[in-house]
């Protein structure tokens, strides 16, 4: 099912209806949209920006080849004007993002296209399936490693992810949420991850018994080897087997093996596999857990000393178990008139729910030691913005609904502007980091988040706010259309 | 993220460092692998099978390339003979699976395996991979056409899946389980399902306003349109301005039209649109709902009288919200030894992941209307068991733990023997059917299992039961390796 698919046509119809309806009555209309999200996945305080690289290369690929072409004449919607039109196809409008690795928050533009309204309403479902899951899993990836407290995460969620892509795609976000490895071989080669593994207890199921079984893997594979001990009965036969073969490899001056529990009580045994292990003189064995593992686990098992070196986490990493979509948005902003931005909005009954107008930015204020706050600013701000902030004047967060709800900061520091722009006429105008580079990006800016931000039970809110001419425009927009 | 991947290494790494081990261990091992899941999804009362034809078409085209070669070379855990060997690596044993459409049950062995250990090694991930995904979406798709009694269901999930494949491979599964038709261009063209669409705000916030934007619609798709009417106002501004553009259609003679409502109480709006549609003379006009839907969401609506006639479900159909993953597992269940295939056990402390040992398949017995039961029963068994059912003899159902409880089944009319042989020695051994026929089957299915298992809400377990032989052999492997 991972054939050599054109994506270009990877997109709702209503997408290609409504461009065909573009090209015929608004072909020149310039416009912008924004991507956002309107809640932090799994009730957490933040998310992990992740998908770029994989979304601007294939925006700059999408091409309508003869074969799609056919494929939509037979659908009877579309003129031949129209497809001769598309067949030249290239997006060729400006993309501003977000950098991948970086923390994000609810209803802030992450993504910001400026381009023709066809082109823009094209890469509207292609953006939004690549960028909903990559945030999704590096957010769900994140959670983990900052649970397990530097202890080593390794993703093993392939036999149980949302088909082939659903893996690998989540193996790349994984990676940049924190996970340190990935039993994926595939996704290891295509991503340059480290692939690690173990053994199945089909292994040991083959052999007369777990010492015949070790006894063969360790022969075969002497560094590194994680022997699996609960196939029989964990405490009574597996790891007394298993501290047969590994004595036998130290003897030869090997340090690097371990244990791994696939089941029962994993704090339980961790404790008295450490026991067994250190009183054998194996104090340098691993131990490895695995078992429907998540944030709320290893948290549990953190918290209660389990002596745990790697946790295995499959299905809930990868199908972010809990909240299992980033129900992420993708809303039309601005319009040009005679050259000009003019701002609209999308007005709804749910006032959460009215996005914000215009061309906008996000500027991230931090102390010292921790991120202050996010400020929403308008385009035609960023003079103003960049000069009070060189004279280090304070600067006004407005609360997005409540306009008398606002704050004056005046304690920052440092700051940072978080959209760049990564597609300029078309052309890619920026260099993608490596993914190891992007996953160091993730645990810097982690460090920058203040700990109440990133408790699991309900974490502090990070202030996002606008400016006052932000807030002024919303205003007159919403009484334009209420 | 969709390239043309050589998925022979979609694989966990521990696959391939055993299968190494076999190749110098136990290189002429034969044995017998299950696929089987232990609960079914969303608390549901049965499952839908799907999957068979992608991982048919996939397990048959696995194949080591230099590439994979090379990369597997580099990881220094592979020698020289071994990489040599998988060059030739090509899937040669037998698979049996049941039919697409089919619904199966907890415990049930519904994909089997007869192979050569490294063959049916390799093949582990991959398999679970599409499987557990096909069959989870297959059986939520089943759960909310069953909900919607008839009622159109169009599958809008490609914005929030999982991935590009999980947006795929999710439309076709849905399409299995009874979704009438996708909004994916790409699955639509490639799984030949019929594609839909309506339009979407930006189309309505593109133009001066409702009336202008609908007429500039309907007057390039005069048919089958569908006017989204809830941007600025439901009730005051959007049917009012859908209900002016749908008249002019009907002037003209054209009567396949509607309107769709995507947010606010959908009880409330469609019967309040009704209404207004009714009393303007638009009887025939559609009512499309959509926003996070789900069967329970459906079930109510319907339970209330909505009059809706189609409903776009996206997000929760192809992510499965509620479940995201199926947990099916592959256990080696037999291994050949003097040209017999000896049954062999994993043993559990907990009593119901104890699996069933042996090569097996199922029975499932109807009365004049439904499903009765299904029987479990060993390979060597099938002579007598044609020979009962030949003569409408009684058989005997065990319960799959407790061994004192058992029923004797006579009140059965016809059966059917759920195991195909699908690949024979390597070689395709069974016909396709289309996708649509699939969708047939599923209804078919559907139809023949008494409501009482279909129920929303604590369903009716339905009976899957054992041959007093199977009971026995577990009995004896479970003392010998407690």
């Amino acid at each position: 099912m991972m054939n050599n698919y054109n994506l270009t046509i990877l997109t709702d119809l209503y997408e290609l209806t409504m461009i065909q309806g573009y090209y015929f009555y608004k072909r020149n209309l310039e416009v912008v949209f924004d991507m956002f999200f309107r809640k932090n996945p799994f009730n957490g305080g933040y998310s992990v920006f992740a998908g770029l690289e994989p979304l601007i290369k294939t925006v700059l690929n999408l091409r309508f080849t003869e074969d799609e072409i056919n494929y939509l004449k037979k659908l009877n919607l579309f003129k031949s004007d129209f497809l001769k039109f598309i067949k030249n196809f290239k997006f060729s409008g400006d993309i501003y993002s977000v950098e991948e690795g970086e923390i994000i928050f609810p209803n802030e533009p992450i993504i910001k296209i400026k381009a023709n309204m066809i082109e823009a309403q094209l890469i509207e479902s292609i953006l939004l399936n690549i960028i909903n899951f990559q945030i999704l899993i590096a957010t769900k990836s994140a959670r983990i490693t900052e649970s397990a407290k530097g202890k080593t995460i390794l993703e093993f969620g392939l036999r149980r992810a949302q088909g082939i892509d659903g893996a690998l795609s989540a193996t790349r976000a994984s990676f940049i949420g924190g996970a340190d490895a990935t039993s994926n071989v595939l996704a290891a080669k295509i991503f340059n991850i480290p692939p690690k593994g173990t053994m199945a207890h089909s292994w040991v199921m083959a052999f007369k018994n777990e010492t015949e079984a070790f006894e063969k893997y360790t022969k075969l594979y002497p560094y590194n080897t994680i022997l699996l001990v609960d196939t029989y009965n964990t405490l009574e036969k597996g790891i007394p087997a298993a501290i047969k073969s590994l004595k036998k490899l130290k003897r030869k001056g090997i340090k690097n093996f371990g244990i791994r529990l696939d089941s029962g009580d994993l704090e339980y045994l961790s404790k008295q596999a450490r026991k067994m292990l250190d009183s054998a003189g194996l104090k340098e064995a691993k131990i490895v857990v695995s078992n429907e593992l998540d944030e709320y686990i290893i948290e549990e098992l953190i918290n209660k000393n389990s002596p745990i070196d790697f946790f295995g986490v499959g299905t809930n990493l990868v199908t972010a178990k809990g909240e299992p979509s980033l129900t992420g948005v993708y809303k039309l902003v601005a319009m040009k008139k005679n050259n000009k931005y003019v701002p609209i909005i999308k007005v709804s009954n749910t006032i959460e729910k009215i996005s914000n107008p215009g061309v906008k930015n996000i500027l991230r204020l931090y102390d010292e030691n921790y991120m202050i706050g996010d400020l929403i600013f308008l385009e035609e701000e960023t003079n103003i913005i960049e000069k009070k902030i060189k004279n280090n004047l304070p600067l006004f967060f407005y609360h997005p609904e409540y306009e008398y709800k606002y704050l004056k900061i005046s304690n920052y520091k440092t700051h940072k502007i978080l959209l760049k722009n990564i597609v300029k006429n078309g052309k890619l105008n920026y260099v993608f980091p490596s993914l190891k580079e992007i996953q160091q990006k993730t645990k810097n800016n982690l460090k920058k988040l203040h700990p109440s931000y990133k408790r699991l039970l309900n974490p502090h809110i990070y202030k996002v706010s606008i400016t006052k001419k932000l807030m002024d425009l919303k205003k007159t927009l919403i009484k334009k259309y209420m």
